[in-house]
């Protein structure tokens, strides 16, 4: 379902239900840039980050690129169909700033070569520009609760009345007087002033509220002051909360689809899903904090459960020996079409039809292929690593099975008379049509098996302890990004631990006449006296690193780990 | 006429071929932004800029926004019509780099507010990305043509032999070796090698051209190694050069518009053009130059003859008169609509149909407009001006159609035969269709008056000569920028020179406690012992204001203008 600018406050609704009722959601984003000259690499660069330096540049990169497209697919068991219903939704993004004038004055980065990958998959950059919807972030929420708070309690301040338009307010304040002295001030009709701009109404209502009990309420082209009665005056109190509540919902916008997400506290997968997590955010959240524990604080709360496909195939010993190195989300996506993945069964809800044809990378399909290969996978993992259960499944099925069929067999019997004559049917053969919709209603059981995706107390500890709350991240010492603990530098050839006295300087400078001759490397800090020195292209023995410094002990990475 | 990415160099020619005919050319561009937070502050809000630091603002402006559209519109005088054909040329512009692998990575961005702006416009941002025209710089080409001619002279130099392709080598060599001695180099054939991909290709090259007098072709999956006869090679190295070029042609892109119009040396009138003309060099050409002064030099070596339509109607008394301070473009193309703006005609070239209805901020449509408009502007001035001259015209032109019109009437005398009977011409009506034809050859003639633009020396110094190479330039302290000569301040109450000791520093914080209680103001430096102070709102007596240190005499500056 796709979700535009015009349509979003009617179809928020249909998002907030799918992810009330939903096992859990996907999601993926499209950018309007990830690599700027200077601040990142192309991804094919062989270039080996520290943990902290990688944060800053994505924590760069959402503050000059968006999120341009926004995928959401939620995934729904259904018990009598035997299945999961999935209703992927797709976003377009716009800072628009034609909602109000609150909005701030945007100015975000392109990548010419993001813009050129979008169109080989018809990316719609009029949809974009034209339908995006817009979004303002929790601070700047607050900027546009207190100017509209303000201008709604009319606690406006009051602006100096230029000469040229003091006539006009003294013209104004005796038609107002003469109005109180008339004794009409009980009836409804009021006193109208006209007011040729802006300045000159807001004049209009400074000086109507001097007036005790009077209220100026703006019209087209002039502005009406009235003495409202009490129940007039609270209708319009509500009348004018609700307009504010209006509008601070379509200036939130798109955020609230996040925020929803968020509250719901569902697992949430993504593909490779670190950058998309930094964006949503950065963008929709508030800015990046300064340090990494800061940003896998704020993440985790938001997200508390989250699962990246792309991880979960490196990271799973089942998973890797089936993909190796082929983890592309398009690959997974075929490769869990094959039989040892069958199990469960998903489909469209049939109110979601756009991608019943195949639409790769657009964010909503990309979304609904992320959730599906997560299905796949943890249902394939489970089934693997605890055959019983599944063979009890299994004999429970058939047991179910046969009963049916059974039931399904004796209501086939032909059915006979007294004397053994079958009964003829032939006066039923005109309901035939109605006869097979109440057939239909018997609904059809896919007959595939819910996955466990947490235990009872809605933890991921099933089959997904390994994986949770990471996800994959290349060119560093780690394997994973983790939101929850810190990383551990896995047992590889190219990497060592430095050991020095407490407190003694350990940078690039201090260890570059050490190690430069065995090739690139980064330093990765571990604690007070030591740190990891992890080199690009070093493949031999790190027991053969030696160095002409006895302040400095090397002890190889293999050596470290199992001491630990 | 629009001109998509694949229309391009098909019809180049025809822009081409308008530029080399036409009178004079006006521009027009829309860019992504305009104004980034903390770069440029909103058009609202009052401000004057120093000289200086308002083009270090353009320039900068130029690094970050893109033009994504260009328009383009020629005007050329048809005698026998007696009226300007305009041609309007609609170009989409995107930095795609589909182009060829050479495309930097380009990075640019975008004012939310500016899309928004052009939506009203139904901007379409598929054709800008999709269709959008590429383009390199002067010096994007230079680094274009050297990769390309050391590929082309097969000069790339040898990369090391991976161990893995160690036997894959030795058999190529062994397989040409076989060849040279099997006695058939002489024929045709050659020998070919197959090769798995692009490294094991450039290995193929790099060992043939070690072989005296052989060639490598590279053909779809083989490279064929042959020894080509005299004519042969000649044939190859010339349709090599033939790609080269091509493909250099298809990478300048658009570039080579800006080029020929340039080339060109005529007239290129914009609307409030500096900045255009700054995005216009800083995109196309080279990045803007460092200091003001090196900016005006290039832009004027570029472009030898500007004119800007909104300076020419604050800066012609005349016309300023008729405008006083309506002088947006469309307000412009509206007002010159009226009975004495009606010299000369203007008319669409019939292959030009686009804009036969009005299509107002498409960039082209825009040229369109401001070329239409400065036509009228010039024609209005020169006749306001040199009324004899025009008597003369309108003289002469009242004789030749008194003249025509008698051989009109001669014409249409029926004939007569010797008797005095008119000789019947009905044998003629069958013939009336080709009569028609033959009437219609002769040229309405509009009768409008070609306007002078320039003298017989090719110099903008009949009615341009006040306004040639000035535009507009609200916010500073000049009236215009000049692009020939420095800027001069006009009489105005809100400037004063301030005149001190050569050598002394005079900066903001030097004349901040001499002058804050005047208001705002900027420095705008003049020689080497005195400055301006331009105030911001300061409209009293420049005579009154008066400072408490003697190494600094204050001139008003109607006192200075008068001594100059």
């Amino acid at each position: 379902m796709e979700i535009s600018r015009q349509q979003f406050s009617q179809k928020l609704p249909e998002v907030e239900k799918a992810i009330k009722e939903c096992d859990f959601m996907a999601i993926d984003t499209e950018l309007s840039g990830e690599y700027a000259h200077g601040l990142h690499r192309p991804p094919t660069s062989v270039r080996l980050y520290n943990m902290a330096d990688r944060y800053q540049e994505y924590k760069e990169a959402t503050e000059r690129f968006l999120i341009i497209q926004f995928g959401l697919c939620t995934f729904t068991w259904d018990e009598p169909s035997g299945r999961y219903i999935a209703k992927p939704f797709n976003f377009y993004i716009f800072p628009t700033s034609t909602t109000g004038q609150i909005q701030a004055n945007r100015v975000f980065m392109t990548q010419a070569q993001a813009f050129d990958f979008l169109t080989k998959q018809s990316f719609d950059f009029n949809k974009w520009v034209y339908q995006g919807i817009p979004y303002l972030t929790v601070a700047e929420e607050e900027v546009f609760v207190a100017a509209a708070s303000k201008k709604m309690s009319d606690n406006m301040p009051d602006i100096p009345i230029d000469d040229k338009e003091q006539d006009f307010v003294n013209e104004a304040k005796l038609k107002i007087k003469d109005w109180i002295q008339s004794d009409k001030t009980a009836a409804d009709e009021g006193v109208n002033i006209t007011a040729k701009n802006a300045y000159q109404r807001r004049l209009i209502y400074q000086e109507a509220r001097k007036f005790e009990g009077l209220t100026a309420i703006g019209m087209q082209g002039f502005i009406r002051v009235v003495r409202l009665s009490e129940k007039q005056a609270q209708d319009r109190q509500k009348e004018k909360q609700d307009k504010f509540e209006k509008d601070r919902a379509s200036a939130i916008g798109f955020r609230k689809v996040i925020d929803l997400i968020s509250q719901s506290g569902k697992i949430m997968v993504g593909h490779n899903m670190l950058l998309d997590v930094c964006h949503i955010v950065g963008q929709f959240v508030e800015p990046l904090p300064e340090t990494l524990p800061e940003f896998k604080a704020l993440a985790h709360r938001l997200f508390p459960k989250m699962a990246d496909t792309k991880y979960m195939c490196t990271a799973e010993p089942e998973l890797s020996a089936i993909f190796g190195s082929g983890t592309a989300l398009e690959t997974l996506r075929f490769e869990t079409k094959k039989e040892q993945f069958k199990n469960p069964h998903i489909d469209m809800h049939p109110g979601f039809p756009r991608y019943l044809t195949e639409m790769a990378h657009e964010a909503g399909y990309d979304a609904f292929m992320t959730g599906s290969v997560f299905l796949k996978l943890v249902a394939y993992l489970d089934k693997t690593r605890n055959p019983k259960k599944y063979a009890v499944i299994e004999a429970q099925r058939l047991a179910e099975a046969e009963a049916k069929e059974e039931e399904r067999q004796r209501e086939i019997q032909p059915k006979v008379d007294a004397d053994g004559w079958e009964i003829s049917e032939d006066e039923d053969e005109d309901n035939e049509e109605s006869d097979w919709n109440l057939q239909e209603e018997e609904v059809y059981n896919y007959g595939s098996v819910r996955v466990d995706l947490t235990n009872k107390d809605g933890a991921m500890d099933n089959v997904l302890n390994d994986i949770n709350n990471k996800t994959a991240l290349v060119r560093t010492a780690f394997d994973c990004f983790d939101f929850q603990i810190p990383e551990i530098i896995s047992n590889q050839s190219n990497t060592i631990l430095v050991k020095y006295s407490p407190g003694t300087l350990f940078d690039m400078a201090t260890a570059e006449p050490l190690f430069y001759e065995y090739g690139k490397f980064i330093i990765e800090p571990n604690d007070a006296s030591s740190s990891f020195v992890i080199f690009e292209s070093y493949r031999n023995d790190p027991a053969a690193i030696q160095v002409d410094n006895d302040a400095f002990i090397i002890v190889p990475i293999a050596e470290y780990l199992e001491n630990r």
